[in-house]
């Protein structure tokens, strides 16, 4: 049967740009499972089953709805074991939690400071409006504000990126030989940025490039497929 | 048969201070083989098995010699399988990389502006004048210098471990429930820090430090027991 996802879209329906929805669909990908995915824009609160927090992805699979990406993950685990594993046992499971903690507070933090703005040229007027009200409060400044020292604030950036750049050039995968969940987690990072900015968050020669050309190709290029800017 | 190693030492004989040297030590004692350590000193290169990079841990196992911390963590793993594992699979190994290069570029690179100089303190006049022309050559500064402005930059090193708070305040160990080879890695910079400085680098209520506390009752407490500052 096949599994319904909620996925952020943009303006254009197959736009899609949450780092978290990145991570779910990589892992449904992972898992073999078919997938339908329903685009899903930040002022559609009422089209998600009820009841929600306004947040996906959520999926529905059968008579199960599962919100959040985490949850999404560990429940595809534990109902699909003879699949593919997303973790690799439970050691890997918990020092995923490590990796996911490092993309959320240093990786996401980072790139925000890169990005933010150019969510908002990709999205309708309705959203537009939620949008800049919603993040300018957040953030106590303007969306371009806050964003306008992003190429000076790239260097910083880029050195952020070492324990994963000297991970990733000495094997092909975070998780090794072949990647799994804790690689969805980073990747949804860069997948989020480049779906909705021409900004050249990596360098040309970066092995973290190349580690996310390798994310790109999988899945019979899933995520290379999507609407996104740069390689 | 007992495992000799070669572990860096301060003029007390007992004081052991090599972040490397604990990683060792810890994984050691996670495979439960008794170790006799032999107190080694920066200037003591001829008192190693030969060849040698000048540098430690380095462990003789029979007639076995193995340099260097990681590959004397994979040595263990390898030569004694029916021991607990270090890593727990090869998906962890892996992950366990990402781990190490967080510690080596972000932690370890954030504790030394804050203790390098407490070193100095606690190491022979012979060690003393090799370690302040070394390091004053590598760093371009004097040895107080490097640390001059070390209360400035606390907070931003305590942000910095942001990534290993929020794993560490949900789960007991970075491995999970019980620790491995990624926590001892990690616990290697703290225990460095603790051995040689009473620069306070981890606040009364840091779940980080709560960490540490567990980390120091394992093995009997084995870290614990050896000289250090705080707790």
């Amino acid at each position: 049967m096949t599994i319904t996802m909620y996925d952020l879209a943009g303006i254009e329906a197959d736009r899609r740009f949450s780092p978290f929805c990145w991570r779910a669909r990589m892992a449904l990908a992972h898992k073999g499972l078919a997938v339908e995915t329903v685009p899903w824009r930040f002022t559609e609160k009422d089209k998600l089953p009820q009841p929600n927090a306004g947040r996906v992805p959520v999926i529905r699979d059968g008579d199960r709805v599962v919100h959040d990406s985490t949850a999404i993950a560990d429940y595809l685990e534990e109902h699909y074991p003879d699949r593919p594993s997303l973790f690799g046992g439970e050691t890997s499971r918990a020092l995923a939690r490590f990796i996911q903690n490092w993309t959320e507070t240093v990786l996401q933090s980072g790139l925000i400071r890169l990005v933010l703005v150019d969510i908002y040229r990709h999205i309708g007027p309705e959203d537009q409006a939620y949008f800049r009200s919603d993040r300018e409060k957040r953030f106590g400044a303007t969306l371009e504000e806050f964003v306008g020292d992003r190429a000076a604030r790239l260097p910083a950036f880029r050195a952020s990126l070492d324990p994963l750049r000297r991970t990733v050039e000495r094997q092909n995968f975070l998780s090794g030989d072949t990647p799994a969940y804790a690689d969805y987690i980073v990747f949804g990072a860069f997948q989020w940025a480049r779906a909705i900015s021409d900004f050249d968050v990596l360098a040309a020669d970066d092995p973290v490039r190349a580690w996310r050309g390798r994310m790109l190709d999988l899945f019979g290029g899933l995520a290379r497929r999507a609407p996104a800017y740069g390689n």
